[in-house]
């Protein structure tokens, strides 16, 4: 099953996988698809150099990518010392009496307090590009749309591709206007951040308005052979998996992650709330006792990104210790319905193809 | 292109298609799919058997069926001049005050005030099983989900096959178990009742859950043949449509109805929003300055089924009769966007066939 996404990435199956997990990012590349690591939890682009030099020595001389998070119009910022001071001191008190009511104990003494996902801030962004270009990255996808033009020129000037995500088609116009070279469309139906239109309207309305400029990935919803050939069915040219790649066990490489998969193992398709209390702009995550907190009357309004994450960083950190299944802060797809047991990535990628083809031939049987 | 589903409903194509007219629904079936006219605005049995008694002179001997609304559970009821002391006076006003606002007439002092939209109250709806059992329909479809036991034990009795919507996996196993023979997969992206579950996941979870017991059909979402094909290729049997037919030809045929496609004409995909202001359960609709009023701080919130179709009742006359596009109150689905030109039924389906045809081809040689 090849596309001409496979011909412009240099991949052999029309898989891109995004993940915060190099582990995971580094096997979906030796898979035969294109593994993208997630940059926004590393704030110390030292750490991120380090993860990608792994990444290096671990694809066994794939293509892989990079996903930043990144507005195109650069905002006014400042260290996230200052920005806290915008943070109401309401909402600091209801964080702090949630964490309590929801029995997440306090951070020990000798951890110091980190100062927040900082990759969520322009400035941390543009540094993880600067590192990226440094290695011999294949795509420097964008969570937010397109990145700053000049961001698009550095990266051609290395040869590296550009995607950027896209909730509407006239968004994904904006984004190949820009200089963008693949547009992931991303439906309603995603986790993380998600527009309103759902996969099923927005890939070919995408596919459409774009026409044969770029290539567009299907992304929200797609877990099994058979989602996989919907996404070709409605024009796009490979789909972006994001969510599916948490319940591998290469996911479980990073401490804390068992819990956080246990929480995914157990949840339905109907476990999803799509909410701006993780970054301040609407993202779909999996439906906690923490996200219940945030949805009851009383509780306060998210406040706008960046602050939002500020505001809730070290409750992220708190809930990430407390080994609670139910009260996990995680962005997830309804695809976490058939999210049921923890499989290695190779062993999901080979099940993935085999269904696409077998439902394919199903598919031209009914003729 | 012939699925099992087309065996089951003896078509040709494996098309059903939901509409509120009949002229549609004879036109569906005429051009090989199944055409279902909706019974929920027939207040009187007499007007429904006439409108079949059309539909059998009409359908040039072409199987068609019904879609009633009828909840599982018998409800305490009683006539729409008793329920409507259950609607509180701020709800009317309201009501009134917005449809001033909006600039919609008041109703002629000759034009009689009707007693609400029926149909959405049980007796009613059993009623229009009754007539439809006198007629040859071939299905009848539920708007809510399983009918009560007797109905489909009723139906099967006529020979005639019972289909039920569903928005949840569990829901769809539930009506199997209760003796339906087809399940709708109703997607988040559908007009009218939906639940959260976009199609992408929704379709695969209910045709895993049923199994082979049933055929399923694919409803939300689908207007095009390639989205056609990526309902096959999700595992449907077929799709279910409704909003497409919206924009044909034949609908103009019911008076006022070109002022409603006027306004899904310059709608994209973005102009929906799911409320439940419509019948008091979640409806996706047009966005228009009706639901608009609706939402903004303030306004009341909807009253429970089938309250708040008593009280908008009076609201949706005067609405039809505005000839004003911007405050049009109508189910429709997110593929309102795709919804550009008034066309024949014919023609809609024969380009959904070809462009279907014509997507498995290309995916065929994807290999």
């Amino acid at each position: 099953m090849r596309t001409t996404l496979c011909d412009t990435l240099g991949i052999e199956h029309p898989i891109v996988g995004f993940t915060p997990s190099e582990h995971v990012a580094a096997a979906i590349s030796r898979a035969g698809g294109l593994g993208v690591l997630g940059c926004v939890r590393f704030n110390d682009p030292d750490e991120l150099d380090a993860a990608l030099d792994w990444m290096d020595a671990n694809t066994g001389g794939k293509p892989y990518g990079v996903d930043v998070v990144m507005p195109a119009k650069i905002p006014t910022e400042g260290a996230a010392v200052d920005l806290a001071e915008y943070i109401p001191p309401e909402h600091r008190d209801f964080v702090r009496r949630t964490l309590d009511e929801l029995g997440v104990p306090e951070l020990p003494a000798d951890e110091q307090q980190r100062e927040g996902v900082l990759g969520w801030l322009h400035s941390v962004a543009r540094s993880h590009v600067d590192v990226a270009l440094r290695h011999p990255v294949r795509l420097i996808a964008n969570a937010l749309g397109s990145p700053p033009v000049d961001v698009i020129e550095q990266a051609h000037q290395h040869d590296v591709l550009v995607a950027a995500l896209a909730g509407k088609a006239e968004h994904a116009v904006r984004h190949v206007d820009n200089g963008v070279d693949i547009v992931v469309a991303q439906g309603h139906e995603a986790g993380g951040h998600t527009g309103e239109i759902a996969s099923m309207v927005l890939v070919p309305e995408v596919v459409d308005a774009v026409g044969d400029r770029v290539p567009v990935l299907a992304a929200g919803g797609i877990g099994s052979g058979r989602q996989v050939a919907a996404a070709l069915a409605l024009g796009a040219s490979g789909a972006w998996m994001g969510s599916y790649w948490l319940t591998t066990v290469e996911y479980q490489q990073i401490p804390g992650n068992s819990v956080t998969q246990q929480a995914l193992l157990a949840a339905g398709s109907s476990d999803t709330v799509r909410s701006r209390i993780y970054t301040g702009k609407p993202a779909r995550l999996l439906k906690t006792r923490w996200t219940d907190a945030w949805a009851v009357d009383g509780a306060p309004d998210p406040l706008p990104m960046p602050l939002q994450n500020i505001l809730v960083s070290e409750a992220h950190q708190r809930i990430m210790r407390a080994e609670d299944p139910s009260v996990v802060s995680m962005p997830v797809g309804q695809i976490v319905g058939r999210m049921n047991e923890v499989r290695p990535v190779a062993d999901v990628m080979a099940d993935l193809l085999a269904e696409l083809d077998k439902t394919i031939t199903g598919l031209n049987d009914l003729r």
